[in-house]
């Protein structure tokens, strides 16, 4: 059976393809009735026309009297006309007119008599003051196509015609199967080897954000037989199934087959990364999408392939994606293979819009939560060169980005706590940050690509921090250096330090097991000067070339008993409960781009390390000290 | 009582008073807690840490097998290091690392010997190969600040660390009171004097798309201790309370008292047109706004003074309104004593974007559906002239906008038909048409506002249509005539024709009430060519000066019995269910702008004017002529 090899097709050709082969089966929107005043955001089956008029009846568009026209022909100045109670009736703004009454009189233009009689100086024009039977809308007009989204205006005049109730397209109902033997419910203390099943409530939430009725079954195991079954009674709830996981080639690759059973497959494996396991299959006009296991592959796979799909069913116009042209900080490698999708990062430095690329793990789904917009690298294209200016689609708006200050460098969680200070403080405002250590913060204000950089480098001839770097980088200047906390540095040592590890030099003991930072992060520069200054063989300890990229990582591998020393910050060592020996306290500061000083985001970011909040906030935390954050320090010449 | 008067405060100065006093008064948003799954699109009350790291065990990267890495120290190409069942255990890409190991070799890396003994040529770095903890996400770390929104892929990302309920920012609930002795709940056969209730259908429709929760309250008659009953109630149940009609200082003028007697009134009356008599009052923290009766009047209220209060409770940042620069096609009046909503059609005439001003009346919801667009003429500006450059708030966005066919002219069902066959045949495609008459046509198209008009002009020289008056406009060329339909033109009479109307002079009978439509369009021009013809006088005829836009307006007020008889056309008549006498085919055409007839969308009119869909649905609307409809009619010199 050819579905059994992963095929290659291009992806706009398996768009194209799979949209064509449901639209031959009868793929088509249903379509149902609903009360008008639940229709807001819902796209009309067909024309809306008027049932009656709006206004329905003739009424008073002033304050005064009802005539007949034709009473008051001939009244000028000159000869004015007196009409008796019974030729008019008194009415208000919005009244109606009275049967064979066809003008009003405003109460401004007539003279009541002590006889209850009125003069008037000017001869009405018939249906003068009235405000006409169907002036909004008239009864068979059309007030809506079909295909059109409604809005609460569109209620409105819906009701004003007597339109109460609507045919729309019903939301396609679009079942999600999760399968795997090791994915468990979402808890909060899965066991080892359990993978928690979140998947099905990334794409619940994109389906009901696309318009669609998203419906999650159970998870099934890796059984053929159970995987059809439930494949079976979806596709007969549904209009369209995702079957999420099992869907590479490898030796739980159920889907394929199963898919195949049930239905037909169109293509196995499109040539999109990530996401290339995609199954395109359906039975007669159900779309049956297998989905990829890792979260980043499954969320661009039905993005790709299944939102087409909803929209095609809710009639939308193609919805136009927000584009913009952004400078990419690092080079982009790509598989001449496939169309790829990296996830980016975006700031506007100056007047530039920056792109950094993030990871590409298609299983680190916070690198999702944490992009602004997407790059595609065409298939036959080999990648872009940094400084190549490339379009991305955005996932921020501009706006956004213009207000999000961009930070890269060392890894600090008061980082994460200063931009929500800053958040709450001016809701306009964000903080992006990326962990890529002091060195990579220093490399990125210097390609622009940031606003500002976390950053504690030990001069080790000089036992200062920061300053001789920033000379030795930015010879002509460009840059402010900015207090913002001590912090001590120390080993973070599993509780109760079992291993009794006293000092540093401890850590080549026999049976230690440590853990390191990367390579350009303030924290290596000092094991690896400790190490020097110390007299350590790296080579000694078990485990320094195991890198980690945040003081958490580090904290996180001890505390799960992976590892049992690393160099890092106390208020890492204290989140993770973990034993702690002091080593020094090291400047952290923040290096910050002439270019963004002025800005009104860092303004306030200047302004949030001189608050109060800031100070208390960083008391909790621990480990940290105080020493007037947010005033520049001098860096001379 | 100063509330009794209106006041005319500048609307910005009482948007920021308004909402300090309620801040003074402890305004803030309530919180509620919610499973993750369910918070898409909420906004976060607190910043979300990880509960766990994610993943939360190593796990191989690779499918091949686990060992102790010091176990490998030495291998090398020549000097293989030979490991014993015990020494590995074999795991797929996925499976947890077990206890005591901290290595994966790939499969591909190593030899199995027939003993089931491996080798390996190259020694384990530790870790190699093993996603670590934490990789995604570190427990501790701040998945999202407070006062975000989730989105998709933050709900997997929270799943993933363990947290399965997050505190957000808990809806407003907005309560709505309609008011008024004459306001009844909608239904399809309204009495006399009804005014269907859809303000609150409207609002509520409004408050969803704002992120609120709303609760529509019974009609309330004008009584005074009802309404403060209500309104009681509502504020006690609500956070913030919308009280209907009567706001304004008429004689039914309860709102500004009862609001005085349940909280305080800040205001009672903003610079503002639409939606003067507006009521700014509350109770401690609660808004209670009191709101005009017009739904335009009460939509542009709504919009200004409460959805501020709504975002500040949600702690959005400053949402900015796209707007987009435009020419003004007529010129606008304004009082210098009010900030003046306008609402304008929009559309793109070759690069440059037009705003027409729509009708200015309050009740007129319709006019709220067909607009693109809000042109704000702020206080102490006397309007703009036409062609002036003016800043408009965009209702649609730049790209339908630029999908949209301007139709401006003759009236004609058809071409709301026209408009829903384009829209079905391209979903991206949307036709704006506003009724004007032949002549408005012809001038909207010399002003550049328009891409196309329908037209039907008689030179009653030549008894010819169109083309005289084509070539007298538009001398130099610069436009196209089109083909559209004959026309079946004639009297429309009430059903059973109860006056005996036999010919057009029958409407100078006595008791005959005549409704005519407006100057310049072509209709008229045929009433007032007839009456010349046949010696009719237009002040014999009974409401000769009355006139509606519509051919359909016309044929309503005779169906409603107030009108005898009206110059129009025979489908018109038919949906109406008139008696008609014809009187003569007139050639109803479309005049296309140069500029405009290459586009899409114009292709796309002339396609559906040639189809088969247009055929049938013409025909079924009675009283048309197909003669080769899509195709050029030769103007000449």
């Amino acid at each position: 059976m050819a579905f059994e090899y992963l095929t290659n097709v291009p992806l706009k050709q398996a768009q194209e393809e799979y949209i064509q082969l449901l639209l031959q089966n009868g793929f088509a929107a249903k379509t149902e009735m609903v009360a008008v005043q639940q229709a807001c955001g819902r796209i009309t089956a067909q024309p809306v026309y008027a049932h009656i008029c709006a206004p329905h009846y003739a009424a008073s568009a002033m304050d005064g009297v009802a005539i007949v026209a034709k009473d008051s022909f001939g009244a000028t100045e000159t000869t004015p006309v007196i009409l008796q109670p019974e030729q008019f009736i008194v009415l208000d703004t919005g009244d109606p007119i009275p049967e064979g009454y066809d003008a009003v009189i405003m109460v401004e233009d007539l003279v009541k008599n002590p006889d209850e009689s009125i003069t008037i100086h000017e001869a009405a024009v018939p249906w003068q003051h009235i405000r006409q039977i169907g002036e909004d809308v008239c009864a068979g007009e059309m007030i809506l196509g079909a295909h059109i989204e409604v809005t609460p205006a569109a209620i409105g005049a819906m009701i004003a015609a007597g339109v109460l109730e609507i045919e729309v397209i019903k939301r396609p109902v679009v079942g999600i199967i999760p399968t795997g033997d090791e994915i468990v419910q979402p808890c909060t203390d899965p066991k080892q080897g359990d993978i928690l099943e979140f998947n099905s409530s990334i794409f619940s939430a994109m389906l009901r954000q696309w318009g669609a009725d998203p419906i999650i079954y159970p998870i099934v195991p890796d059984q053929f037989e159970q995987i059809k079954q439930a494949l079976e009674q979806a596709v007969d709830a549904c209009d369209m199934v995702i079957l999420n996981a099992g869907s590479s080639a490898g030796r739980e690759d159920f889907s394929a087959k199963v898919i195949e059973e049930v239905g037909q497959v169109l293509y196995h494996g499109i040539a999109m990364k990530p996401g290339k396991p995609a199954i395109l299959g359906c039975q007669g006009a159900k779309a049956i999408l297998g989905v990829p296991g890792y979260p980043v592959s499954g969320i661009i796979v039905i993005e790709e392939l299944l939102k087409p799909l909803i929209a095609c069913w809710l009639q939308h116009g193609t919805e136009r994606v927000q584009t913009a042209t952004a400078k990419l900080t690092r080079p982009v490698v790509s598989s001449l293979k496939y169309q790829e999708f990296v996830r980016v990062r975006l700031g506007y430095v100056g007047d530039e819009l920056m792109a950094s690329p993030l990871s590409r793990g298609s299983g680190v789904v916070s690198s999702l939560v944490k992009a602004d917009g997407i790059l595609e690298v065409p298939q036959g294209v080999e990648g872009y060169e940094a400084s190549s200016l490339v379009e991305v689609k955005l996932l921020s708006s501009v706006e956004k980005l213009k207000n999000t200050l961009v930070m890269i460098g060392s890894h600090d969680p008061l980082l994460d706590e200063i931009a929500n200070l800053m958040h709450l403080e001016d809701a306009s405002l964000y903080m992006s940050s990326a962990h890529v250590g002091s060195m990579g913060g220093i490399m990125a204000i210097r390609r622009g690509e940031a606003h500002a950089a976390g950053c504690h480098l030990l001069d080790t001839e000089t036992g200062e921090y920061n300053i001789a770097f920033i000379k030795k980088y930015f010879p002509k200047g460009g840059v402010k250096l900015v207090r913002c906390v001590g912090r001590q540095q120390g080993m973070m040592l599993q509780k109760g330090n079992p291993l009794g590890i006293e000092k540093f030099t401890d850590i080549t003991k026999p049976g230690v097991r440590y853990v390191n930072r990367q390579k350009g992060s303030g924290t290596r520069i000092l094991s690896d000067y400790l190490c020097k200054q110390q007299g350590v063989e790296p080579k000694d300890v078990y485990g320094y070339e195991r890198e980690e990229l945040t003081h958490t990582s580090v904290a996180a591998q001890i505390a799960n008993g992976s590892a049992d020393a690393g160099m890092g910050i106390y208020s890492a060592a204290k989140l993770y409960d973990l034993d702690f020996v002091p080593i020094c306290i090291e400047e952290y500061a923040l290096l910050i781009s002439d270019k963004a000083w002025e800005t009104p985001m860092m303004q306030r970011l200047l302004a949030t390390l001189k608050s109060k909040n800031f100070q208390e906030k960083i008391t909790a935390m621990g480990g940290y000290i105080l020493d007037r954050p947010g005033e520049l320090i001098e860096i001379g010449q």
